[in-house]
């Protein structure tokens, strides 16, 4: 018997019908044999309407009660869920973060997982029960405190759930069939991507591909979980996320081929990051070092950092790195009030910019990737402001009204087009 | 130091408004250096609205998944008290009934309070915080699946945390000033009433009066917890429910007479009840016992019973009880299933009827207090169709369409109206 554990988002159980709709899905893997787990996310924007209703009475509410306030959501979802298959027939359970095992640190609001026991959830599947866990949620090791794991935590939760319930496969359902080479809302020629690895797929998500939580992808490489993200308004196979291969039960029609990788998998995009410069700072040893600190000590996360020698003075520097466009009042201020003991001349912020991001493993063995996509911006008068790489990634910093010529450029040039037959040539002199 | 368990309905708490509000008199209490504990239940309608959606979902939820699903809302209402009181400065957490430890069977729907151990109620009291629990809501001894109390299900929650407490009094915060001797908008001159035992309370309670639960009384005699019924929108002293003087703390300007007895507490009414007639049913031993055996498997409850000689066939005699309206189809229908081996002739069925009830301790020592009443609705051309008294209270079935004429002859009768001086005079033979 196997076992399947099946994340469905707030976008798939937006109301009753959605609900009744995921219920028969669900039951149809029942009927086939599996014994399936279910993680719910809470219904539509939900979530968002209780966090408006904080702020309707306080303007900083309490993370503790903030967080009990946020699990009502997927409370009420996944409740009516297990009513909509018992409608159906079958047996269901409904189990609360807390119910199920999801033990956390005590980090309100951003709750990390430190051990998962599902005992409960075992014992509803023994006794024939399709289970239904609350995403999102889970209690304190320390204080039994309710505590939620921030955004895009349901699908966190499902694959803590499927490595500790030893899951055949934790498919995450999405308003989309996959992950996709580009955004097709960019690129219409898109297409949707039948196999990542781990790795590929975390450097799709922290270059902006939406569609998984960073997370989530993290605990799956850690746990070798298979991840199949696909469409809950569709059957068709979606976008397998595993470093080996698919289970052959989930997927009878995979290609044998499957596996061999692609150099380039997808084109990622990010519009949400913002520059902010530091400009004139005195080019002796520490004074970077000082300026990050300072970033690091308020918790924002930094991407690419560039750093020239000052046009205007050769005695000093100017840094820029990018940042979450919604950490920019914040490093801003934070940095103002340190001026003087850095002794810098002036802050430039900039926040229409672009991150394009192309991501392959293949990039590893095939020379001549960056060339491709250096020529390709060119060829689109495409200017590049900034660049960062990792092993299976090249990221550049354009102008925000360029970004979707630029992807759609790069998405061209490395025959990601569904219509494209060209076999691609990668050459020139290394990476 | 004293306790408080202060008790905030669902209208106390509709929206973001109201919950500051009540926040600020929650505040007013710790300021004046009690302890409170706070028991609330659902914001306004929504406890309603989820039964709407599971509806939606399913005609027959499984009740395990319903309480799961109802239990969201008090989960919501808590935390945003929490909230808004540490908007105002103070410290407060929220606790689920699980956590407050409410502990019950496992009858969902309609769970029984079987234990309550709330440690952490006392620990965060202890910590200087005040306490907010959510009512209506328990978790189940044996296999820790969460219940539901039932309608009215937060009072109880709130007396049995103040039984556990030893709290010094529990006060029921309503949209009324307290227990009145009529429904005022039938009788424009009834008074609050000060004080009630709770046996006149249960009465009254059992009688129509809606403004306590029954089970909420029970608790509160069993246990000798002083309630204080009053309203959230007023300052104003409310209805002291207790066998025992009112501690002065809370009621410093209680008249030295207020233990005194009131020969009548006060009138109250029901409109909810049908009356089913068994007609024909042969006078035999044996029959009526097997009429209410019927009645009793199907779980409706049943309040007055007349049974008399069938006028058409004297070997024959003719049953009618009162029951709730909403069992009224459940009765017909199972009686109608057992027509052929009880063999009566046919039922005839009632919902235009009313029930006016006189509660007062003073009656067991007072005669004349039937007399009254007979008299007062026979001059006021009112037939009374069924009677039934306990120790301290007489029932009488009217028309419903004479119900309020009737609710008003009494209470004048009685000396209840506020502009009444006169000395009511009870004589006659007995009650």
């Amino acid at each position: 018997m196997s076992l399947v554990v099946q994340k469905f988002g707030g976008s798939s159980v937006a109301d009753a019908e959605s609900v009744k709709r995921v219920a028969r899905r669900i039951v149809e893997y029942r009927k086939a044999g599996h014994d399936v787990v279910v993680v719910v996310s809470a219904m539509g924007d939900f979530t968002d309407d209780l966090i408006d209703l904080a702020n309707q009475i306080s303007p900083l509410p309490p993370a503790r009660e903030l967080d009990m306030l946020l699990t009502a959501g997927e409370r009420i979802s996944m409740a009516v869920l297990a009513m909509a298959i018992a409608n159906l027939g079958f047996e269901a359970q409904s189990f609360t973060g807390s119910q199920a095992g999801m033990i956390t640190d005590e980090s309100f609001g951003r709750a990390r997982i430190v051990n998962v026991t599902p005992m409960r959830v075992k014992e509803a599947l023994e006794n024939g029960n399709i289970a239904i866990v609350a995403g999102f949620q889970g209690v304190s090791h320390a204080t039994k405190n309710i505590t939620t794991l921030g955004r895009g935590g349901s699908d966190t939760t499902a694959v803590a759930l499927a490595a500790s319930l030893d899951a055949d496969v934790c498919e995450i359902y999405t308003d989309v069939d996959g992950v996709f080479t580009a955004d097709p809302r960019i690129v219409p020629t898109a297409r949707r991507i039948n196999h990542l690895s781990y790795e590929e797929m975390l450097e799709m998500a922290a270059s902006g591909a939406k569609i998984l939580h960073l997370r989530a992808v993290e605990y799956a490489r850690q746990y070798d979980v298979p991840l199949h993200v696909r469409s809950s308004f569709s059957h068709n196979r979606g976008t397998w996320v595993s470093d080996s291969p698919i289970p052959p039960t989930f997927a009878p029609e995979e290609e044998e081929t499957s596996m061999e990788q692609a150099v380039i998998s997808g084109v990622a995009h990010d519009r949400q990051e913002a520059k902010l410069t530091v400009v004139g700072v005195p080019d002796i040893p520490g004074k970077a070092a000082e300026i990050f600190r300072v970033i690091a000590e308020n918790e924002i996360n930094i991407d690419m950092i560039v750093q020239n020698i000052s046009t205007r003075d050769p005695g000093r520097t100017d840094i820029s790195f990018t940042l979450p466009m919604t950490d920019g009042a914040t490093a801003t201020r934070v940095l103002n009030d340190v001026q003087e003991s850095i002794g810098f001349d002036h802050l430039r912020y900039d926040d229409q910019i672009g991150k394009l991001s192309v991501v392959g493993a293949g990039m590893r063995s095939h020379p001549g990737v960056t060339a491709t996509l250096f020529n390709a911006l060119s060829e689109a008068h495409i200017n590049i402001d900034m660049i960062s790489t990792s092993e299976i990634r090249i990221s550049v910093v354009t102008r925000a009204d360029l970004l979707d010529a630029a992807v759609k450029a790069a998405h061209t040039a490395y025959g990601l087009d569904s219509d494209s037959n060209e076999a691609i040539v990668y050459g020139g002199t290394g990476r």
